[in-house]
């Protein structure tokens, strides 16, 4: 068994391999940029450790686990476009960096790629591998779609919320052990607990990223911290919040966030102290563990040596501890 | 065997079965609407016309026909985006009558859509049909990528010109025709001829795109006649007219094309008037005519009944008269 440390390695050699030079390339370019940008190559690394529980000749879930890591960066590329993000990992986003019409056609063309990437996997399984990336892929742009209609919607309920974050985000990482038990052969019943395991452990992974973005620190989350209120996202403690305030406490809100004349640092600063007085960290992080404890009582009951899911263990003991 | 008529009928039903209403409506009926745009069905038309030449069960050839309507679908949607054309077929374009964001998220559901439908075909042929389709697919975007750095560059050659136009157009046409044959379980060699009919077709058709939209009447053509000289589009009538001008018109042309104080109107008619002068026109129809030539002979060396590829040659002599 390879550890995530040596699964990464390998990650990272098999990118490089993806990146030699190719015309035109005002089209590949920008392909290249987006996959060299430091990401924490999560899924490609979710996939090979769901793969070798079953098998361990891990060159077998390479294509797939590279797919899935290119579809990533895909939706993070058109996203940037929808969302008009001038940044993404500190760096600037590729329509900043070029043009929209790049972003949209070098997007398309990765799209497309980690079909390509995708079809050298074993044939036998290419059908069901193609079933599961493809509902997977078309419920990530669902996902997008309802988190791009919730901008303009004043009444979203914590139910779509949580269901839009399974869809952009959960779903995803679920296919990605979900693959990976796949071509490792495993029983269908396995392959369905990792996926229910994903969606779990991808529901608390976005949790924690709202809240990192409000109750982190700037130097370990790698962002500035407060986006979310600025924008007035309806993320998981911007809901909760209404959900609980009381009248005085939502007029208050209301005020932080139509008021024109409050300072971006007097807004954040505003908004977390109701957040504080409505213990609405406390609240996520139970939900959070929650989340985590459904996702490890999936894991309990599968009939696996134990040793093997240890590297599932430890994942989702970092997410729950992770900063950035 | 089946009519272009029978065929087309087939292909509309599918289509409209395609079509079911499917949430958030916000990401699909963008989708159901540009599909519901009345298109020619050329492509879903030449895999199931290059299918019955080899097997008559068309029911096998509908998912790969469909896939491929729906991937060159998603490339206008895509490129209505990135041109910014506000029209297409008479309607407003998706990015018009929504958003750039739906267009943008609703052709990238539309293109994984396609490959949904295409992995409805045989398992068995699965791996050579995704080998032609992503290869296919990545050309379309190259020669996007082309057409649009060509707007930026002063010095585009003929023989560039042609080759932005057999990645952007030929190879999806060829891929139809090819990717027919292969579910028909047609010899490799066959397969290969078949492609490049369609590459020499495709040629063929863009060409006489191009001759339409100077030559064309308004009324059959259902575009407005002039739209590439106001737009200085380098087509193969601009290219060939700088290559063949004498100094004096070629200055008259960079008037026309500078000068700001022109009408549209004196602008097209300018233009086509130095065309005239070249003999433009008559230089383009000998292309085309070179082309359909080539196409015709690689279709007399091809080993089947000589009725089985009369549909072929009607599909050629159609494209060789069409006034739209």
């Amino acid at each position: 068994m390879l550890s995530s440390e040596e699964i990464l390695k390998i990650i990272s050699t098999e990118i490089e391999k993806l990146n030699a030079p190719k015309a035109p390339e005002g089209l590949y370019l920008p392909i290249k940029y987006t996959l060299t940008l430091s990401g924490k190559r999560i899924r490609p690394l979710l996939t090979i450790a769901a793969f070798q529980m079953f098998d361990n000749r891990i060159h077998k879930a390479i294509p797939a686990a590279l797919a899935l890591e290119l579809f990533h960066n895909f939706t993070l590329l058109h996203d940037d476009v929808m969302d008009n993000s001038p940044v993404r990992r500190g760096e600037p986003t590729v329509h900043k960096k070029w043009n929209e019409n790049t972003a949209i056609l070098s997007g398309d063309a990765m799209l497309i790629e980690a079909y390509k990437i995708l079809a050298k996997s074993e044939p036998k399984y290419l059908p069901k591998l193609l079933d599961i990336f493809n509902k997977t892929a078309l419920e990530v742009c669902e996902g997008q779609q309802y988190d791009m209609e919730f901008e303009n919607r004043n009444d979203v309920q914590i139910s779509e919320y949580l269901e839009m974050i399974r869809l952009k985000t959960s779903v995803l990482i679920a296919a990605c052990l979900k693959i990976g038990a796949v071509l490792g052969n495993a029983e269908e019943e396995i392959c369905e607990k990792l996926y229910d395991f994903g969606i779990e452990m991808g529901l608390a992974f976005q949790l924690q990223d709202d809240l990192l973005d409000t109750f982190g620190t700037e130097a370990q989350f790698g962002k500035r911290i407060g986006c979310d209120i600025l924008e007035q996202k309806k993320t998981y403690l911007l809901l909760k919040a209404y959900e609980t305030a009381d009248e005085m406490q939502k007029q208050k809100l209301n005020t932080l966030f139509l008021g024109g004349n409050i300072s971006e640092f007097d807004k954040i600063q505003g908004v977390t102290t109701i957040f504080n007085e409505l213990k609405i960290k406390e609240k996520t992080m139970e939900l959070i563990e929650q989340k985590h404890k459904n996702a490890l009582s999936i894991l309990n009951t599968l009939k696996i040596d134990e040793q093997k899911k240890q590297i599932l263990y430890d994942f989702a003991e970092m997410l729950m501890n992770r900063q950035k």
